[in-house]
């Protein structure tokens, strides 16, 4: 499809660009120009779509860094609990019972919720990697998965299975090397996935120091920090980082920008389950890029950026008792290009000539939006859902004013969603 | 208008009642039936429309029990700055030069965002208020003003003309009696307006040890804290309440016990300008009946219930260290009943029989409210306006579906929203 996107305020988050008018053009998966409006169109493109974007904004989907799609299931089923009870008397029975079609189907609900929120990538953790990849490219969804192996659950060698296969499985998917967490998973464990990163150069995630339970616990049993014990096994040599990094010394800063991690912040998930509040601005400070995830909708309980973008920094000012703490530009770039960068899709991060398509129109023309004083800091502040008038992922629209445009449609998969709740309760 | 909606689930907020299937009549402003579907029409009333809910969610409206409509100019005009600098440096300056047409503008372009957001009343606290209770007039939306009188604006007889004036202006309108707060007032007129409230035995609403440096303030001018100050000079005796209320101690709680009085939390705003996390699991552990508000959309910079109630618990649940803090009935509670009680709107805050039509319809078929595990538990964590269907006021329709049902359209009001701030910048 050739669609030209034009009469548009554009947001393209390259470094120092401010938002300008202008037009999009889009062949196939690609954008071929970004700029000023052309009048005369030299180019012999016949445009499938020509859309009047009514002065709306255009800017790079946002990336959920962070996330376990098929937990859609578990949406408002055990709520107001602390994390280590929660997941052992609610999340890990139910999702013993869990198996791959029932993923495939909840993760699709998890996709309708993205496509609300303009979220056109999402770095996901969770339990059978074929079935999800397989949701998401029947949905038309940019997926990163991370391995998400522990002591209960998948391999080092499905990892590494995974790793091959996956990323060689369709345009849309791709697979990086992690695994659930260090008090999860055994030493031996741990190195095996060390290896991994060695043997094929290439980095590793996880859920890193979300709780100060889990730091207390490494340090017991292993005399470090989370961070620093996770490096004493050379898992970082190649780059990578952590879900949540909310319990970190400076020392583990220091590690974190000494071997390129990024730390992924999932402000929402970390209030509700009274985790804590991460150090935000020691990361900015330190050159650590941050990226921002939604984590679980059992644990959040929805997949909205726009409520991480208000979190990460409110809750900064908060901790920092300093209102101009984590300015509204910086948290837009975490929601897109660091989080673009973190799950390793370059070609996803800017608007820009050559880049994949994989981009949001914000309705403007909005009460929340109006005056027009500041349309970055009103999208961070202000923004909701409710902005989002557009949603192409890989340049196909997917979502458009309100109407799904996926190959498997919301009723089907309410139905299915509600289906799978009543078998497993 | 005689209005019928049918196929509904159905919250009333009435103490106990859990959601249920059913139809809500409307005989012009008021709820004439609240219970199952009655198949047998046996009444003569002909409607003028019979509402298909589709099995989405009819509730009492949001209360948004602290704001400043007009504010709306200054939406993402200047962020990122601590309290003090913000209203003085920025707030002040550019409100110096509005006038009430200005005024008059503003707030409609609030009144659209509240009806996004299913905000069904307003308690507004703003520079004048004869036209901003006819901009709600000719909006069709509820709204309580307060006394805003501090040393530099409005007077003592001020607040009493309005008084006597918008209690008897139209249904739609109220008035109570208010001040700025401690540290913009002296204790002169602060003692005015506590005899005000003894002349007319009605309650008072202020801004109430909002950020630490406040608190401070006051114990250095009068040796006492906001709360316990206010309450010697008989500032409570007939009632009222707090807003914000972040930086109290046990023995200002005993006093709001004791008083009856409410206090009114504004998280997003105290996230935003770091003013700090409010006790509420004090507040509720204490008895005292806590309600939900926006404040301004300066200060937020949105006017949203959804992302209010979120905040409440979350914050709650990381001020405690506890993920059970603060459960989402008692946030729901919060945002309706409570805050209609606070406004003394004891005919607006359930839906039942002969209570005015202020009813909101929340979407369910959105995939951020699937599977429908715990529908009250759905609306708190994971709710957005995007899943307002309709927002109704007095029984009039004004939201549906995204298309506003205002006397004055929203393009209108955007226009004039933009050119006020061209004009003041």
């Amino acid at each position: 499809m050739n669609i030209r996107l034009y009469n548009a305020r554009i947001l393209t988050m390259e470094e120092g660009k401010n938002v300008f008018f202008g037009e999009i053009r889009i062949k196939d998966e690609k954008i071929i120009y970004v700029g000023e409006e052309i009048s005369d169109d030299a180019s012999d493109i016949k445009w499938d779509q020509e859309i009047d974007c009514k002065g709306n904004l255009l800017m790079p989907g946002f990336k959920d860094a962070h996330t376990h799609s098929g937990m859609t299931l578990l949406r408002s089923y055990a709520d107001d609990l602390p994390l280590s009870d929660w997941l052992n008397t609610q999340v890990f029975p139910v999702e013993a019972k869990m198996n791959a079609e029932d993923i495939y189907h909840l993760t699709q609900l998890a996709i309708l919720e993205y496509l609300t929120s303009g979220i056109t990538s999402i770095f996901d953790m969770y339990l059978t990697p074929e079935s999800i990849a397989d949701a998401c490219d029947d949905m038309g969804m940019r997926c990163v998965q991370v391995g998400a192996v522990n002591n209960f659950s998948q391999s080092p060698e499905l990892v590494e299975e995974m790793y091959l296969k996956l990323n060689n499985k369709s345009p849309l998917q791709s697979y990086i090397l992690g695994f659930h967490a260090e008090y999860t998973c055994s030493k031996e464990l741990l190195m095996k996935i060390a290896e991994l990163s060695h043997k094929y150069q290439a980095p590793v995630f996880t859920h890193l120091a979300e709780t100060e339970s889990e730091a207390e616990g490494c340090r017991e049993r292993y005399g470090m920090t989370p961070m620093a014990f996770l490096d004493s096994l050379g898992m970082f040599d190649y780059g990578g980082g952590g879900y949540h990094c909310v319990h970190m010394t400076q020392e583990d800063i220091h590690i974190m920008k000494e071997k390129g991690l990024y730390a992924i912040s999932n402000p929402a998930s970390n209030a509700k389950l009274a985790s804590g509040i991460a150090p935000i601005s020691d990361y900015l400070k330190a050159g650590v890029p941050v990226a921002l995830g939604t984590d679980g909708p059992a644990s959040n309980n929805c997949l909205d950026m726009f409520r991480e973008m208000f979190l990460v920094t409110g809750l900064a000012k908060l901790r920092e008792k300093d209102a101009s703490a984590v300015d509204a530009m910086e948290v837009l770039k975490m929601a897109t290009v660091n989080g673009a960068h973190a799950m390793g899709l370059h070609d996803a991060d800017v608007l820009a000539e050559g880049k994949l398509a994989d981009i949001i129109m914000i309705d403007l023309n909005q009460p929340n939006m109006q005056p027009i004083n500041h349309i970055a800091k009103n999208v961070v502040y202000s923004g909701s859902k409710q902005n989002v008038k557009m949603t192409m992922i890989h340049g196909e629209i997917l979502y458009m004013d309100g109407v799904f445009y996926t190959k498997i449609q919301p009723a089907e998969i309410y139905r299915k969603a509600n289906e799978i709740i009543d078998k497993h309760r």
